[in-house]
């Protein structure tokens, strides 16, 4: 375990993990006060910042450290996505205890490193502390074109609901995770996606530039939590199909159906179309398109009942402030 | 006590006290996956990151909230005026406990708005969580002219260093704070400048913009532990002179001038100028700017010993990672 002699030897140790620092639209990375950031003209920036904390966002004694950074970069850039903007750049703010500042350090730049080269966003900056437990703050630049972005408020009475990819699986990951002595079988694929999940970046951006989705946002919190938000930034409702719902295999299908319903952490996106785009893909590339419902009239989001009913979907994702984990 | 039901509650909450959340550059804030950002044609952005922790950076029982919340953004606001730039937005990263979200976080956010609005810098979003102790990062999104930023970097031998205000002040402020019984006496201007600190955006957008600066940076973690990062930026050294220091007022001179050297927290800007700017005012506003040393040969911070002759200036500022405090 080697430790630092001081902060300034953190943030070379940092640095030497992500050269080259400048790029493309970074003037100045690392090193100086601040960041310099060049805009490509008749781009609005995209910003967005989340917080990756040992504890509540991740377990040290169950998480691989390579995982926690390429997690913190990667549902960070998520946010970017959500808005079908790129992300650019990064400001990384990390406190460690001194006994992480070795083994544990060099993994988790290695997995931040991946992340950044697999999203092409380049680590611009942030700061370093010492902490008790490991804290994580990131920050994501991107950049959308003019008029382009997609938010939450557009969504109309009679749009379909999309999701891509399938639905609780990193919950079902994580639930893999708990059971397991520690030992990651990377070939488990719920386990992958609960561990290094992968930002809709491109979908996002193809959604956004052919002006196909209405509204869009990340599913994070789980669908029960976050469609809720949609809805009520749109001033809708919406109807969900439980049959519809693209949920993980190789589970029994009640369960299947709860996990996909209240998992959180998937970071699949949730959009909505127009009817007349009748001819919209079930596939974006290798990424599946899945149609579980329908925008109403109302107010928050309802559920297709074992009788056939609609019923309310009630809120039951992750939420820091209702102690749910 | 009020606690929150959830998190989009105190998000709500938040955001009640930044209204309105949108302005001129700022086209979308709180509320999407992600907020949007116009930046002014022909500028670069200036990014900049920074923590402030509980128990690190400031002490629950000793630091007034309304502090906490004014200085937290307050500090990375210096990070953009060391640049030259002007600061525009910010993100918000805040996770509190349960036993904080209801007096200590009005109290936080009251300070932060009147922080945001003296420096016309719109909250544009951020994240929220729950966690044992207070955690605080703040991102600030600043603007800057191209080509105008002022780096750590551009020093030359035979320039002349200067420092704005004094120096010194804010750790005084802190030892007032330590002794103090939890009243604070807001006349007090060392314990006013430790709480309430100004960055001084209007002295470093007008040494950018005139070009008068070579080189700049703020002092954050004390003047024996910055210089050195501005001399090995530049490539060059430097001897300051003890006697020049801007010291605080009422405290022995031998003490003052240890704080001058080693306290941190001042968010002054030190900054090089050209030795043919002869006309260089030791004023801005009602800003004190001195002349304390000159850019020499060689690498490293020296200081005028009491004999007359250089000797090497320790780095004894703040640095988390030396346990000095």
């Amino acid at each position: 375990m080697n430790r630092f002699r001081d902060e300034d030897a953190l943030v070379k140790e940092i640095a030497r993990h992500f050269l080259p620092s400048r790029g493309r639209k970074l003037r100045l990375g690392i090193g100086d006060d601040a960041a310099l950031w060049q805009p490509t003209p008749g781009v609005a920036g995209v910003l967005t910042s989340d917080w990756f904390l040992e504890g509540s966002h991740f377990l040290r004694e169950k998480h691989p450290p390579d995982s926690v950074g390429w997690k913190c970069l990667a549902r960070a850039a998520s946010d970017i996505a959500a808005m079908g903007g790129k992300p650019r750049c990064f400001l990384l703010n990390l406190a460690l205890p001194e006994n992480a500042t070795g083994k544990w350090l060099n993994s988790f730049l290695g997995g931040l490193r991946r992340a950044a080269r697999s999203l092409d966003c380049l680590l611009a900056g942030g700061d370093t502390t010492r902490s008790e437990r490991i804290l994580i703050s990131v920050t994501v630049i991107g950049e959308i074109a003019e008029g382009r972005e997609v938010l939450r408020s557009g969504a109309d009475v009679g749009d379909l609901l999309y999701v891509s990819g399938t639905l609780g699986e990193a919950e079902h990951g994580l639930q893999v995770l708990r059971k397991s002595g520690g030992k990651v079988n990377h070939k488990n694929g719920a386990l992958r996606k609960h561990l290094y999940p992968e930002p809709r970046v491109e979908l996002g951006c193809w959604l956004a530039e052919q002006k196909l989705a209405t509204a869009m946002m990340d599913v994070s919190d789980g669908l029960s939590s976050d469609l809720p938000r949609l809805c009520a930034a749109s001033g809708v409702g919406v109807l969900v199909d439980p049959g519809k719902l693209p949920t993980p295999h190789g589970i029994a299908q009640e369960a299947a159906t709860q996990l996909a319903l209240h998992g959180g952490d998937d970071y699949e996106l949730l959009f909505t179309i127009s009817p007349r785009k009748a001819a919209f893909p079930s596939q974006f590339g290798k990424l599946r398109l899945t149609r579980i419902g329908e925008i109403t009239t109302g107010h928050g989001a309802r559920i297709i009942g074992k009788e056939g009913n609609p019923e309310p979907l009630h809120a039951a994702g992750w939420d820091p402030f209702r102690k749910r984990r």
